[in-house]
């Protein structure tokens, strides 16, 4: 092995077990019983994504035929839980329903813990073998034993953050309203934050390009073997043409998203999408979603007071769009945003660890763009209809979990993510007044 | 006291720890995850029906306001509870969402026996209180406190039998197909008695009535004070005229019933009712609820095969009538199986303790009938519509908890109940042979 | 021929033309838009009405292989056209679903019309036919010739019903509120009737069995070869005890129903059939279905103030059932229905003529029930499920299709019928004032 | 008047009698029933297109208060028709439930028409009134009166491709396959330029920009006052940046197309996006919608044999997606199909007039995109979410409605309208063939 593989692994050695144990922690203060909850079809228990995060690096990692001889004694999964925990991988084979998930009170949590033990103990097997140098050299497209691994902790990460906000989900749904942690840290270190961060007055920051008139901007980047890691969503990098535009310094709050409620928000179809306006009126929107009155909202460390300062949170699409558009304002697409990340650098307040922001872009492939080969492509390649892109990342997301080419990507109507919105607009408009 | 009166105390207080403790016996091997499985909208979670017949005790006893002089001390649920265990009481106000019981993840079941416990003592200490003669009398036609609490007693022990019906349910759905237990004792006792059983061929018995052309029987039973207990449902005793009628001394056996399925039963719609044909055709009903391919069958014991000797169960009403009519017989009149077993005594085979039975009878009230005042006359009374009347008891049933005039009831889709069929038909038709 | 077929033939051949004829005059007021409207699922189109009863016509009579000899020239539906109208008869073969009859803009009703008369005229050559005695004469159960006429005839008159009823819901959910027929005549005879009626104040009707302790009685008609014409399900007649019991004279009004509604009928769960109150709360009923606020119906004659006398009409069984209850009275068994009718007579006020009656009792086949061999089969026997009988008849009701013994069934949940009530209580309970 | 204002004046009224009147003539083979057929929630019912573009100009002009002084004696609607007629514009006021429309068996055709003369009438004394001038003129960014009116005609002609295409999902609906024209004219004249098209070989069209590696290009128009019309989702002209592709010369065949389901097209998931495949699978698409085996299609001339070298058409975007993947290419961006259009002129052949072309791009603004004011506003702008963009036009479309910066829109599943696809690549893929 190269000095270099050599510290690659060795960091990934480490960087498993740190990964793997931060799943496992976040249900040491749940109940048993809240291990199998969950709220909705789009949720899934705590107890399932252990488990499917371990699936992944079996069925991708373990379980193929030509990584046999670099793992010889592995002892996985039982019969039929590839059944279970597979999520959506139709190369892989059938799957259990979604929304049946909850159904699942087997395997036992005690069964699920020791199959992670058995996956980490052969991955780390795997990343000491004396052959994996020979391995490891990218052939012809498909990835590197090194690289899987990485894909599954980003994976892992990935369901960390689904892991919580499902859970909020599903305590919301509980009338005694319980709480997952409350002492302030943890999943929610953002209170301070957030206070700190509104020392400063939101401002429009304009962007036009280096003649003043817009200008052709690079966006996404493209993968590098051995470089940092990134989706395949992220790339390749490419050219895009933008007009001149202004984007917030920060995010929409509170206070400012109490003001369009009380401007009759929720009952101005002028406002809303056509399709975002029947689904308001089907579901009788009248506030983001874990808002309770008076003055409340529903949070991870039960009911709490709701900040006015805080940016406001668990909204649709729908909503935001709308929002904007009450406000003068617009979405920023997300090319606007990430060129914004990258122009105005701290300037763009907020952009990472607190809420994810809606774009005004669908989300599809960037051109050129191409899924890995086999079940792994089906990562993110065929979500790419019907859903909006989101970038930055939340008080949710695991804290290296994060970059500006980031594309996260839920359905218009989803409320239950930590997602936000930040307004832009264009420069030659009027600029609605943003509160202080 | 007078002495029949503390005798009677006595002994309902021995019965209430008897049943209350039998309660939590049958959570006893069960996994944490289990105690919140709800299969299905119709079903409850364990943890849930412990909590709902303590809800029971608490609100319909120890809460009401002219009973506080005698429950001084009781600490009872906690804020919100009422709502969430009531199950569908109207009059004591709205409640959770029946199809929602399974997200209730919290209260968790430690909170839920201490709550037990401290029911169970104000309960014990009610019955020793020197005033209770006082109260204990009947008046206007409201229950009295021992009534109250031996109704309590016959609710938990239906509850008993609902918690392992629906666990079997919630265990059907899941693809590694849990086992509750497999002693061959408990909840299953009849593999021993089901073999003794077929040491007798099935028989026609026939009733003709004293002049041998039918006649007036009673039916019902009218309530004693300080009787024995019944439900509102099965009185008052009133006259039914019957006609003539054989009835088959045995319960319709697998092998029975998959002569049924070979001749074309799930494919055959002259066989069904139009209703049942709708279903059965939407469902893709081939057999059984739970008969898995080939020759097993899903029970608490975990997959099982299937003892063709073994009266079939897990049926709808709908498939009963049909393997009625294919058989060329008919399903009994509760009427016709009230009398047979009076008359016919032992020659009844397998009339408690197997399997309840479906009969032809749709669920509507006696002559005469009237619900118990208050809450509690929303127990049985206000179900008199689509659904249909079982007689008899099954294995899942407490061994003291069944009489001849017992009046169980579901709508006829519904499978997942302990449910088989005895055939009757009408003497003047030509007798369909039975499978000895 | 004998005499008496002969003028049984010529009867039937008169009848034939006289039912045919009605059902075409139906339409007559109809727009050609009118014909293929649909309101819901329950209902049919006016045309395919007229198409259906076409088709019962010739598939149970002409189509038959060995009554080939009797009409050999027949021309009678296209291709496909049996599939199209064959209502739910499985023996027949498949057909199309019942909720898209309202997408069949073809064939036209220049086409239904012209097949009709072919059918007609095939018909009345039948009747006329040398050999037809040979084959008139019932052998092993099956129908004879004129016997399937008849039955024919008897099923087009209940169609014409249908067609009226199928129309006023389809009519009702039009805001611009269409009028079928507003000449004061035709399907609506009933207004001088309803203000007759109301000269006698409503009384309740005692019987008590010969000894004055209720008594058997004797229910339903047994058929009889070549005797009057009724359905299967009426007979056969049988042996019923009845308790004594009191019927009101009169049919429950508008004004009596009001008042239900001024005490909160629509509010108060504890009147209602569970199943019921959780319809009543989904679908927000708070009036019977046709009412129109303030003080309006909606009819064949379009909106129309609502008479306070008038009988209350389109409830559904659970409406009846829980006005019922709050009145302190039940709703008549049909036995009891029938009785009274035969012992009190024309005491027995609205028996026929003006609404349908909704009984107590369940729609099940009587003891010793047989359904007629083959496809006709289907007519009756197969929806003896999840359904009330109702007695008497309807201003919709052709004139002649009548009897005592008759049974109409529909759901309890059903409104759209021409369904009103009438009370019975036990008399040993206090009468509940009936207003006069 | 000047004398330019005059011509245009005139040649709207030319304009407004020759589509007006193109319209009552697509039902003029219609049977009466035809005229309120629904077959689904998506279409409309051929009535109800005809009364609603009469609303429209009633609505929009006629009404308007301001405009009072010029339509004096307009006699319009009757009551409660604007509430069935408004299709979706909530500013106007409430409306009938789309679903719903096919239950309008009222008010008749007879009345629609005379009530399409009314508004001819007054539209046509509008366009001759002297003060018209003055009213003419843009304002404050309102339509102006003839601005109006243009709208309105060509809102007329998108409900006649709307008409076609809804009556074809309707007919297809109907057993018995009927046949709206089949003289082979009319809504079908392109067999013989089908046949004639295949002449050509299909082929690459290679655009790489002025300097060979992509650019800048301009897409959209921004409206001209008294310019050629557009609606605003056409604007403004922006630029864009496009990367070097080649798209081909001609739309994909049936015969291309069976390839693709003979390879296993809808069994294979990994061509598909997610969302896509398990509507395929709920639904059971087999082939696209109009397909019938063996070798035929239905069509507005009936079932029609299926010409293998006619271009393949009503697929979903999921289809022309999933085909395109499995071709080795993709579908083209609206910005590549509009470049392509100007560049490559009519070597883009089949563009226009056979089958609107789905696109790679999500239907949203363009940069600067402002609604108009009012509830014309709502014609475009709020369908901006979860829809895709269609480009070119169909065979259904009338034949001066089109233009290449038109932007048709329909969701990912909808396949009823006449809708094909072209396929585009990145050049530096490898190609895959085109059948000649």
């Amino acid at each position: 092995m190269s000095v270099s593989v050599e510290h690659r692994v060795a960091t990934l050695a480490e960087r498993l077990q740190s990964v793997r144990t931060a799943s496992e922690q976040l249900i040491a203060t749940l109940e048993p019983e809240d291990l199998g909850l969950q709220g909705m079809a789009d949720a899934s228990p705590p107890k399932w994504h252990l488990a499917h995060t371990t699936w992944f690096f079996e069925e991708f990692l373990l379980r193929r035929a030509d990584l046999a001889p670099l793992v010889p004694a592995h002892i996985g999964a039982e019969p039929g839980w590839s059944y279970l925990f597979n999520s959506y991988y139709d190369a892989v084979g059938p799957r259990h329903p979604r929304p049946q998930r909850g159904l699942l009170s087997r395997p036992t949590i005690a069964q699920i813990l020791a199959w992670r033990q058995r996956v980490d103990r052969s991955l780390a097997a795997l990343l000491v073998h004396p052959e994996l140098t020979a391995w490891d050299k990218p052939g012809d497209g498909a990835l590197t034993v090194t690289e899987l691994i990485e894909l599954g902790l980003q994976h892992e990460q990935q369901h960390q953050e689904l892991l919580l906000m499902d859970l909020l989900d599903g305590f919301n749904r509980n009338p005694v309203a319980p709480v997952y942690r409350d002492d302030g840290e943890g999943p929610e270190p953002l209170f301070q934050e957030r206070s700190a961060a509104t020392h400063q007055p939101c401002r429009w920051l304009h962007w036009t390009g280096e003649q003043g008139e817009g200008g052709v901007v690079s966006i996404g980047r493209t993968v590098v073997r051995h470089g940092p890691f990134q989706f395949d969503n992220e790339g390749p990098a490419h050219r895009v043409w933008l007009e001149p535009f202004a984007i917030a310094s920060r995010l929409v709050t509170n206070a400012d998203y109490a003001a369009f409620i009380a401007d009759g928000g929720y009952r101005r179809p002028e406002l809303w999408m056509s399709e975002g306006w029947a689904l308001c009126q089907a579901q009788g929107w009248q506030a983001p979603r874990y808002w309770r009155h008076p003055g409340l909202e529903f949070t991870l460390a039960g009911l709490q007071a709701r900040h006015p300062e805080a940016p406001v949170r668990h909204l649709s699409w729908f909503e935001a769009d709308a929002y904007a558009r009450w406000a003068g304002a617009r979405l920023p697409s997300e090319a606007e945003w990430e060129t914004a990340r990258g122009h105005f650098q701290s300037d763009l307040e907020q952009a990472f660890g607190l809420l994810w922001q809606w774009t005004a872009s669908p989300y599809r492939p960037y051109p050129g763009f191409e899924a890995a080969a086999g079940a792994v492509g089906e990562y993110n390649g065929k979500f790419m209809s019907s859903q909006f892109v989101l970038r930055g990342s939340a008080f949710l997301t695991p804290a290296d979990h994060e970059r500006p080419t980031y594309r996260n990507f839920f359905p218009p109507a989803s409320r239950w993510m930590a997602a936000g919105l930040r307004l832009a607009r264009d420069p030659h408009r009027s600029a609605p007044e943003l509160r202080p």
